[in-house]
């Protein structure tokens, strides 16, 4: 096996061809008109692939986009340095260059980009997530809710309500007070013997980790709801967990002031989404 | 005075250099974390350029983005191909290039970027609008409404409604019925000898014209207001007008099944703007 690269300069590929740049009339850079995904790479393997893609496909046919064949997708990861191994991978769909304005050219050609970074992600792996609320509101959209689109400006101002190194992550409230994800992450609660996630119905990104872990659990014979859930249900939970496909699952140890100190079912779950 | 250059292919500058494309990592591209303008460029002058400036530097500070001076602003058009009169100048900001995630990098460097697409406005110029509502309803978002901001696939999902080159333009409503805008211009009304637009305090973007159509109004003794409106308002209106920096102020000829024959305030409005 050969030595993981840490270059912490990404490597990128657009369309399956290197290169550093996108076209300045691409309709992502100019509305955000696509969609990605955010996820793991282990020694040169990206993280559950299938689901990765498929959610991908799904969340740009939300919005109209016709993914590529699963099969140029994965052609397009044989196009990265053979000494990549273990990083972050990102992949992109965006409804190409057109015309001018808001509408989608009637014959789209969708770009694809992957970037890879092999700055490495493992060294807060095992600590527990110390966690605040962000007073940014989401709002309510519910024909992107659930979407991994490229308008993410909700998320950038959240994010930039705190800087102290030892927070982790923020929590995400919409304007009906209900809590929905944190701010990279999904939410989950383990409350009463049952687990317990957000609905993501009018905001909020469904994870594939999220989806993951629903399933699994399910097919462990858990108790398991979509629900709303309020921030007085979250404090009152026997354990608050976070989710994304980078960190994989993490409980929380610190919310604001509260404090939960030891784990209740987090490690079995981490069992079974590795398993 | 030399020809206008008519060539469909935009010419580009990024922070004044001439180039087609954006770096991969800009944050504009990754999450719309930017704002932009579009406006005329009319025998080689951009119009309204100090009030479009303003407005740009305005919605950046409301994202935490330091807009550049306007003499930066102002230079870059210096580095416009010269032979260059009329067509539609687009200026974007973006919170640059930094390391993956939400959070803005510590030391942010903008990214200026200008897009000139000398593609003819003028063609449509004379003719009333012919408009339709969208289904799609905007949601709300305090923290951006107003702003112009790289967001937009609220109106490019709006936008993909229709293609029938006869309809102009698409009205839009936000959950609460309230009429909000067109997809890509504001809307105004003339009812009983007052002008109205809908208050943009929770979706929305607040355009250049909009504001100068505001102003001018009141400088000439108009009983303006900005308000909540629902469709029953619009469709009993006097006249019904949707402005933008391109086309400037039209009036609406038909929405839906109601047809408005005649202009009744609308040369004037006209006739004030372009004074």
């Amino acid at each position: 096996m050969t030595a993981a690269v840490t270059s912490a300069q990404p490597v990128l590929l657009v369309d399956g061809v290197p290169s550093a740049s996108v076209p300045a009339d691409d309709r992502g850079f100019l509305y955000g008109d696509g969609v990605f995904r955010t996820l793991r790479m282990v020694a040169g393997k990206p993280l559950w692939w299938l689901e990765q893609i498929a959610k991908l496909s799904e969340d740009a046919s939300r919005i109209g986009l016709a993914a590529p064949d699963p099969a140029v997708l994965s052609g397009d990861l044989q196009h990265l340095p053979a000494q990549l191994s273990d990083g972050v991978l990102k992949l992109i769909l965006t409804r190409g260059s057109g015309p001018r304005g808001y509408q989608p050219p009637a014959a789209q050609s969708v770009r694809r980009l992957v970037v890879f970074d092999a700055t490495p992600v493992s060294s807060q792996q095992s600590s527990d997530l110390w966690v605040r609320i962000c007073s940014l509101r989401l709002g309510w959209q519910p024909r992107l809710a659930g979407i991994k689109h490229l308008n993410r400006l909700e998320n950038v101002l959240a994010r930039s309500e705190w800087s102290a190194p030892d927070i982790h992550e923020g929590l995400l409230l919409d304007h009906a007070e209900r809590v929905i994800s944190g701010v990279m992450s999904n939410l989950f609660i383990w409350h009463c013997n049952r687990l317990l996630t957000p609905r993501l119905d009018q905001c909020g990104v469904a994870g594939v980790t999220r989806g993951r872990l629903l399933r699994l659990a399910r097919e462990q014979g858990v108790d398991v709801e979509e629900t709303d859930l309020n921030m007085q249900a979250v404090l009152e939970a026997d354990e608050v967990m976070l989710t994304n496909s980078v960190m994989g699952l993490r409980r929380v140890a610190r919310l604001e002031s509260k404090n939960w100190p030891d784990p209740v079912i987090s490690p079995r779950l981490v069992e079974w989404l590795n398993a």
